[in-house]
């Protein structure tokens, strides 16, 4: 039995709890909380403390710890410091900042004898693995990432900001017709109107305000204006009702020729209708390999691209053999 | 830079040698082949040698031996013997004997401090790596495997064996409706007919035998009965113009439900011109990773589901997080 923890009771710390659920040899020990008191109340059967009481009690014993905080403030200060006490597992998706953290942890994680799982997911993730499985295996060829259709909260924030507009949520699509340009075996160089389009639902405060709303996002700088964007107003209540789900997914693509100008096309894709339940059952399974990779004598931070794959699975190396290759 | 041998030049073999040459850090150092004379003869600037000519001579050295032999004769016989000498890469894919001949792989690795990857290739190969990776992601889902559109060799023998038949060509073929099934979020049982059907192209000694070869292609048990075929009539001019090339591909899916039926699809897909080129892309990547396994301590026998991601490409772990995570 794994004995994991969750940091963060958000909407990815109840994915990972419903993802732990699933799996037959992990349970859930405790779950640290920035409101300790409203989420024991949620969590009837599972030790609830607050985010800050490290040490934890001598009963309470975790193999594992499941950061599950923001990337902007949380992760930077949690993972270093639950990864002195622990191994961890984190989804880190500040592209950019990667390096460094993951030079960080991995400093603190040898020091301390632990695994830490860095920028875990789909995207830093399983999108990073297809990415580079489609370099290596065709390093002639083109990759292409696509996400959608999906919620962007980066984009929501951004129309928001618009005076007048009381709610908004984006959607960024990709362009269909260019995924069925890359399927066919071409291999175009993209910008970004050619990759995605974006859908803006908004709520306004009143109709008379629309041409202008709808004017300011549009021309929005690197939000918009680089994309082909449909605003259209509806209800709060439609609001509430129809958009309050977190779909996401995307594609990863690597195009090739070989030979007398043989197509070989690779393509990944997710169709997500919970982001934070498929990141949460993603985190979970890398919590199992962390678990593994501690026991069979690794130490350090690791990225996805860094794990053998049988390491996600609860199967023995010898059943994945039988059933599975 | 990593020196690798090929055993055997028919297709395989070469879509090995065409990968090699994309990959600036490999280099084929010999090709052993049954007909060496006329071998060479193709491969003007390589060592041609004899297949049985072991050990190497002195000045031939091989860091990964890559065995594109059949898995029926070849691979069963010249894995084990090659592993005596060499770290390997080998493609064997007859499902039901890969943990025995996983056993024997290993246990001669191990003596002789080498590194085997067995069984490489798309399926078994990339397709195991995505099974595994849906189970272990969504371990309440359904997974599902789907081939084609592409040649089946052993049905397309089975309808050259028809009296009458002068050629035949057998593509398998996935059914699209199901396909779409499963990715609106259903997870039906499956009989053979409602994955695939086959389409049989066939050039005939008289057209008056039609009617009796159609009837015994499409009634053969175990090969035909349980799907839906059309045949085709050509001729074998057609047969030659269209039907030389070796696409395939295929689909791994996995379909679940997570909270709220919240519905979660995973989708693999390769689409292929070319069966042998794409093979011998991911061969010469094992190679690679073979490579780095032994470099880095390892020895035994190993599959796609336990090599890390990393060791595919030739990038550094530090460049891969910078550029692809």
């Amino acid at each position: 039995m794994i004995n994991l923890g969750i940091v963060g009771y958000g909407n990815l710390g109840r994915g990972v709890k419903a993802a732990i659920e699933k799996n037959a040899d992990m349970k859930l020990c405790a779950v640290l909380s920035r409101r300790p008191q409203i989420t024991q109340k949620e969590l009837a059967d599972i030790p609830v403390l607050d985010s800050g009481s490290l040490p934890l009690p001598r009963d309470i014993k975790i193999d594992v710890m499941i950061l599950c905080g923001g990337s902007k403030e949380d992760t930077p200060v949690q993972g270093p410091l639950f990864a002195e006490s622990f191994s961890t597992v984190d989804s880190f998706d500040t592209h950019a900042d990667i390096p460094e953290y993951f030079q960080k942890m991995d400093t603190i994680a040898r020091q301390m004898g632990n695994v830490s799982v860095i920028s875990a997911g789909w995207d830093p993730g399983i999108f990073s693995l297809e990415r580079v499985l489609g370099n290596a295996f065709l390093p002639q060829g083109h990759g292409y990432t696509f996400w959608g259709k999906g919620v962007s909260q980066g984009h929501s924030d951004a129309a928001r900001m618009i005076k007048g507009v009381i709610d908004a949520r984006q959607y960024t699509i990709p362009v269909e017709n260019t995924l069925d340009e890359i399927r066919k075996g071409n291999t175009p160089e993209l910008s970004n109107r050619q990759m995605h389009k974006r859908l803006v639902y908004v709520v306004a405060e009143s109709p008379s305000e629309h041409d202008r709303i709808m004017r300011e996002i549009v021309e929005m700088p690197d939000y918009y204006a680089d994309y082909d964007t449909e605003v259209i107003f509806i209800t709060a209540e439609e609001m509430k009702k129809n958009h309050a789900s977190l779909p996401h997914g995307g594609f990863v693509l690597t195009s090739a020729k070989t030979g007398e100008n043989h197509k070989q096309i690779m393509e990944y894709r997710l169709q997500l209708d919970s982001n934070p339940e498929f990141t949460g059952s993603v985190l979970a399974a890398c919590a199992r390999a962390a678990y593994r990779m501690k026991q069979s004598g690794h130490v350090g931070a690791f990225t996805m691209l860094d794990i053998p794959p049988a390491f996600y699975s609860p199967l023995t190396a010898a059943e994945l053999r039988h059933k599975y290759v």
